[in-house]
């Protein structure tokens, strides 16, 4: 720090990240592809995937399940592409019948991308991703596959060559357990490839003047060297626990949080159990309750910041974010500020009951310390 | 930082030190007394209190009811003091009884000083410190009065003036919220003047070598700059909150701690109410059950450290500690981390039990924000 | 930390994120422009620039005289733009003639913007912004001026209003003294007239968006918190010490750099007074002598990390960037590791002269303590 | 941090203490004493030696020639030592003929402790402990040998076991690198067994109890625990740089002051060579001038604290410390910074001569680049 000069092109900077990236790879379950890192947020990820690959007119199949998802169309329009968009009922997740059907008739391959909001955060819903590769197997359809895995990506399972995941936009705030600051972006040979023909323009998330200055270790404009720093700690923690373990542990916390919810007497958003997520729970607070009370309540009154409604349902739902650096105590630390935000804002329930459920949930499923490495 | 020569004797220091010695005694609660920091701990107080104020065959009058107030008599004795111990049963306070009737009897004012464990760490027990001062005017006895205040002073109401407190020992890991690393002291008038005719040697931790460099707003030897630095913030802190709304949260939320021992079915170590210690609770296990199995699975299990039993209590009772930056989801996340580990060690009692008494105690108790400041 | 959800949508959000963007008006010397932060990075910057505010086959004007200036013109071509572009010697600023003879045949106002790089940190040139502000006004011609500040604002004086700046582009790693991770972008209410005509698409960088939900005080999509964080104390501290004093010390420190240059006996890459840059030298290598050993010595040997020679200049040059939070004795320690850098390279000039020059000027030049606030 | 308990009585706190008082062992360089930490200062194990070894009216022999080796003699008259001082010349170290003549008179043994200041900071004054240990040595003299090596170990050449030394005390702030905090004492077997006759009181700094303590992995009372991991971070930087290179280090960095000091025409306070300390010069001002000017314009117009002449020596001498985690520019910077300051008070040298030597002098003794670790 004594000499502040740009050290971003010293000569062994390529010495750490070159081994970042690769390990990165890791964490994307991604071989043949690559990831790049962009200063930037989640949100610039999704624009990455658009206009690198994307020619304007493009026609794309997308669905809105929630504001994640559905700002993602909107991006889609934004950039003059023809949205064949899927409405679905929010707590529900990507509608692979709807896509089936119309992949299915569009023999002319008119759809170049199909888009999938792997975990959408505002309403707790995990999409099968999976399943939207098989139909297009089956089919023999060629579209890409864009993912949005910014709160998936290094919490739950994911799986970009397994899957045949194209674009696979993540971000450093959720997984990563950092700051935000970080667009992280896997990308295949095909979409590599299909940057060729596409006509968007692109030119600070571009990925092919990233690619040619990765290879030799460096970037091509001043990377966020600090936040870099921050991955490679990131990823050791990842790697360290090894990622089988880091998925099963977000799943046995999630377990207890969605255990809470059946003793509050609640409903998850998420409409079913194939839809749950492992990350986050929207909680849908009783008919004739606002759940604005209780997100003011926990915030005001005990210093808890829960997650507020958003979109169509605002004021319906409260979520509870579980990812990242977590343990049981600090799940039940939420859950006990969740109880007392409910009292103030007048929703009857026993108290103790959620975090006495959690706690019944924990100490059943508990593990032997297993010390697996990935 | 980039030229490491010793600052501690910078022109400007004192402009550091001044205020920050004078705002300690704001929260010893004196006007007429000083407080000396030290680099060392709490330990290092109680040493400085004897060495600089007594002689070998000095007659201290004092009382063992836990670990820490019997360490300090094992002091006295290694410093060849005469000690007239009460030996209480644990869970019980300073005995006011028998003090009275010895010093009553000790007409002749052999007792040179009176030590008070103001608040037992190892069993959760306050004792009554203006009580002794009381017992001391009504008899018109001279004797020192010395406080361990390490886990009251900035925690609970502590007046050293009030009291009468001739030396009130403290330490910054507590109240102070600070790492261990400093023994702050506070010493009378009267105490200053026993110096004088103190024959036990006295160097390192030496008030009148301390009171010089002070008053020119250095010390005497190297301090410990960056704890200083830090006990400034933790003092801004406690100032900003105000002591007498710092004192009111630790107490309310010691009731909720208290409130989940009950809902339990436990017993707490403290005998009685008037013994209840808003900064630590010792909890005392079932019959038949290891207080350590109780501490192993919070530990081992679930990342909690909770104390253990000490001395005669040891398997007996584990603690929770409640002081410091502590807030009601804090308190909570510790007695969700208790209620999984005492179902790991097979101690019955409902599950959220505990948490749920603690929650309804502090969403009953809760107050409009207030302002106040000291 | 407790309880890690996102708080930018928190209730008291907006009472951090109005005052911020406010202050940076003050920066940016702008009252009735606005300004934007994004995560990303200057780059990111020059492209919310472009894609805002323009059609594909627009004319811009621009000039190319180092790494930098260079790199805007290979993306206002990657674009679709049709640029006109100035290819001036590297070492001179902005062409004013060559602008002035341009935009003079222009009369049908094809030009829709103006390009220039305030401060190209390749060469250690800052340019005329004024003057191409007042050849514009002289010939009445509306086209926008961007303005790449990215090494300037906050460094050196920069007056977005005055010289009617339509889009200023900053980051945060130079003279807010941060590191990477965030495009802060001025933007004038001419320019943000001119999005509603601008065709190419923009998404990410979008200014409307951006200024719909900062007016709320929130952001359209996940901010980089903890950078915004600290570019509140980066804010802070410039404010604190007024911006004509950074200003002044930036010459200060720069000016002593340029007397160890001459007392080395070297060139300045800036071409001439004109030119030179406060917040870095380029300093040119003597015939038969390859700046990168110069580099490479000074990184592996003594742990100083120098800039490179990029593009045209790269082996003639190397880079003393003096920006920031910076005083005399930081230069004097970058002065020291180059001159045995430059023994290890084999360049001959008398050891101490440049650190012994600029100990002469900052003696001479030192001010009584100026404690003016701006 | 989110359950602040007292985690120094956790079970697994031995696996942290036990490698790290092992390797503390590696640092002193000794095997068959122990090293201990105690929260204090310096000054405290100075106490420490005294209080566990010795009896009120032990004669010990000592020398006073600067600031820190006459405070320690200090102390021994505050402990009620029969103290044998030899006054010595300030620039002078430990008198080995004087000590000689004293010791080979005392046939009966009565000098019980012979104390030595290694590296006496107020002079930058480095005395042979190796010559002491020769003497005692050959006259078969049974007394203890205690050194000072507060700014010594850990940065010079320092061999407790092959030198004899009986108590060695250092500190957490000089040669570990650390904000001060830390009591560190080595101790050797037969100090350890001279406790037993000791009859000065010892509580606080008590050896056997620490010992005992230790041996469990444990601490008698709250350890400084943070200041402990660091310490664990201070020994592995020290470790993996290996102790011989971090001496040699340090010598060829106080070769190049030294140098400095020539060129500017000044006299370093050390009287010869032979006393030359490797991590502090004391610089004499010529004759008319004063010291404390340039301590003062340093401070006050650069931001640089130097150090000030102590007791004998005020206002005739300024420091420069060179210990710790430090380069070959950080000492340009120092430098950089005595000449402006010195500028200012009035002194006159060719400005750049001292920085230029250094440079000179760090240019011609580079070597290739070590890897060894001890």
């Amino acid at each position: 720090m004594n000499v502040p000069l740009e050290d971003h092109r010293a000569p062994d900077f390529p010495e750490f990240t070159r081994p970042l990236l690769a390990d990165l790879k890791k964490i994307f379950r991604t071989e043949s592809g690559r990831v790049f890192v962009f200063p930037g947020s989640g949100t610039g990820g999704w624009e990455a995937a658009i206009s690198n690959t994307l020619c304007a007119g493009d026609k794309v199949l997308t669905a809105s399940f929630g504001q994640f998802s559905s700002l993602w169309v909107d991006m889609c329009r934004a950039f003059n592409l023809d949205v064949v968009n899927c409405d679905v009922t929010w707590g529900h997740g990507v509608p692979l019948d709807e896509y089936q059907a119309i992949l299915e008739k569009d023999t002319s391959h008119a759809v170049k991308a199909v888009l999938v909001c792997h975990n959408e955060t505002a309403t707790g819903v995990t999409s099968d991703v999976a399943g939207v590769r098989r139909i297009l197997n089956d089919l023999g359809h060629p579209a890409l596959l864009f993912v949005d895995g910014v709160s998936s990506v290094g919490s739950i399972d994911f799986r970009m060559d397994e899957w045949g995941v194209d674009v696979a936009v993540s971000g450093s705030q959720k997984g990563f357990m950092m700051p935000t600051g970080l667009s992280i972006v896997g990308v295949s040979l095909k979409a590599l490839k299909a940057c060729e023909s596409a006509t968007l323009p692109s030119s600070y998330f571009n990925f092919h003047e990233m690619m040619k200055m990765n290879e030799q270790g460096y970037f091509p404009y001043t990377p966020a060297a600090t936040l870099l720093r921050a991955l490679r700690a990131s990823i050791d923690m990842l790697m360290d626990e090894g990622l089988p373990n880091v998925f099963a542990r977000h799943h046995r916390l999630a377990n207890g949080v969605r255990a809470a919810v059946d003793a509050w007497g609640l409903r998850n958003c998420a409409a079913g159990p194939q839809w749950h997520s492992d990350t986050v729970t929207a909680i849908l607070v009783p008919d004739g309750f606002n759940a604005n009370d209780v997100i003011q309540a926990a915030y005001h009154n005990y210093g808890v910041s829960l997650g507020g409604g958003l979109g169509k349902v605002a004021g319906k739902v409260f979520r509870i974010g579980h990812l990242g650096w977590l343990n049981e105590t600090m799940v039940l630390q939420a859950l006990g500020g969740v109880e007392m935000a409910m009292i103030d804002a007048g929703i009857e329930f026993q108290a103790g009951a959620g975090v006495g459920a959690a706690v019944q949930h924990y100490t059943k499923s508990r593990q032997p310390l297993t010390l697996a490495a990935e």
